[in-house]
């Protein structure tokens, strides 16, 4: 995968996604506002890329597993694009989350004690229905669509030295890896694949699936917990992502979920955004000063995710 | 007034105020996120512009009458500033907008039964100190810096047919009004003072300081009350937004409290924004159809607050 896919995914998903607000906080520091995005996260990209790449969808239409974001965003493209979304998802689902998909037309099937059960059954369900599966983070069509929002960031900054973005599975990092690697478009210079700004891959210190991976060399399971964990509670960093953020230009950083918890109660008092766990993640490095930008320097900081109840917005 | 103090008003206050973004929801419709502006609302903008037009400043600082956003903004002009900050404020006024205010570092006066014996008891200590008076609404600079955001509008969006905008006291879509006045500068072509987008003027019916104006031929006191009465509950709309609204340009229309609050759940819901009910009542003229665009008709609606209860968003 490089530049280039991230490029054909922007053509592709033109029009459906929303192309979110950058807003300028203080003078080279960047909110990318992805958390405004349709469904309430970066997850539509990639959702919609994997379902127009496809080609003719098959009658049966897509699957995907997740009670959260991932599960959220299949089932609005499914319905924008008029297709049948079926979301399987753990019993211990809430039903307000149920609800939630429920309203966006999708079939749900609450199965298995945990997600990795309910992944199971959708991949069974897939194999068996024809039905084309969407994955939370480890396919390329995934990788590429998460990575427009890193064509955006570039175009809207007209360049940063730095993004800081939240690593869960790892296909919205890796995406934005890619979709910057390119020069500004604005500046009419050559592409050069590689190149690109300083990624910092923020992880919860409970969840550091990409942190343990880069130690290990190979991608490795962890314990997942914490205030993040239904967002960002991938058991293990994908295969695509482990490949494309073992760069140079990539730092892993962890944040205590106190400093997230911060990070989000700040978001909302100073700037009135209201992000979720995972959508404040990425600003926790800043502020919690896990990574400390040099002065003068461009950083882009993209929240994520607003799937959140605004009553816990404040203490 | 023209065209002219609004653009000597934005060099004034440039990098002090937020280049609040722009997010198009759908082909043609373009939100205004002024609700991300420092303190919550776009009332920074004629609070800096007010002080910065007044030279040297006194010692005894800035005075101003509010228990609310235009008090917030000042609070946070001052703080910027480095000079000292005098809120008058009913004595009815909540515990948390008082902290609020003193986290900002104003000097607090609680006094009067009502906003209009704080606002007398505020005139009377101005004369007695020097202090300079920032008006909520009804002066030059106020209305020019607010105008700004009609500059910014203007630029960001490459143009609109019309902006929709709240009115309280009027001073903000009277800065609009001549803010939208001049051409897109990104077209290079003149500027032509008094032409530019239709202004639609956005007032809960039970406040209906510009509706009543209109039809009486001048400024009329009336009843304040509803759920958006904590920051569009001016008694009479201000004598210079009088005079500028009463312009071909401006469309008056009126909506209820119910479309207010609907409004507000919505741009949660559906967008992830939170607006307090003043900051979402542009947008429920366009959701309950007091003002339906033309097929193609390019639309700014400006989401001017954001000092809300999130707890408040969902029902």
């Amino acid at each position: 995968m490089d530049y280039s896919d991230v490029l054909a995914a922007a053509g592709r998903i033109d029009g459906l996604v929303l192309r979110t607000p950058v807003l300028e906080v203080s003078p080279g520091v960047f909110f990318k506002l992805e958390l405004l995005q349709h469904s309430g996260s970066f997850k539509v990209r990639g959702a919609f890329n994997r379902m127009l790449s496809a080609g003719e969808l098959p009658p049966s239409g897509v699957i995907a597993a997740s009670g959260g974001n991932h599960g959220l965003a299949v089932a609005y493209a499914a319905r924008v694009l008029g297709v049948r979304a079926e979301i399987f998802v753990p019993e211990v689902t809430s039903p307000v989350k149920v609800a939630g998909l429920e309203a966006l037309g999708a079939h749900i099937t609450q199965t298995g004690a945990i997600y990795s059960e309910a992944a199971e059954a959708a991949a069974k369900r897939a194999a068996e229905s024809g039905a084309l599966a969407v994955h939370a983070y480890d396919q390329a069509e995934v990788v590429a669509g998460q990575g427009t929002t890193g064509l955006e960031i570039v175009e809207q900054t007209g360049g940063v030295d730095t993004v800081v973005v939240a690593v869960g599975g790892g296909g919205f990092a890796a995406g934005i890896t890619l979709g910057t690697s390119g020069s500004v478009p604005a500046s009419g210079s050559a592409v050069t694949p590689g190149s690109g700004p300083r990624i910092i891959a923020v992880e919860p210190e409970r969840i550091p699936t990409l942190h343990e991976a880069l130690r290990a060399g190979h991608p490795v399971p962890v314990e997942v917990s914490g205030v993040a964990a239904d967002a960002l509670g991938a058991t293990k960093i994908g295969g695509i992502a482990f490949e494309i953020l073992s760069s140079p230009r990539v730092e892993s950083v962890l944040v205590t979920d106190e400093a997230i918890v911060e990070a989000r109660r700040t978001l909302w008092a100073r700037h009135r955004v209201a992000a979720e766990p995972a959508g404040a993640t990425a600003y926790a490095a800043l502020l919690a000063g896990a990574y400390t930008p040099a002065p003068g320097e461009r950083v882009a900081v993209v929240l994520c995710g607003s799937n959140t109840d605004p009553s816990t917005l404040t203490p």
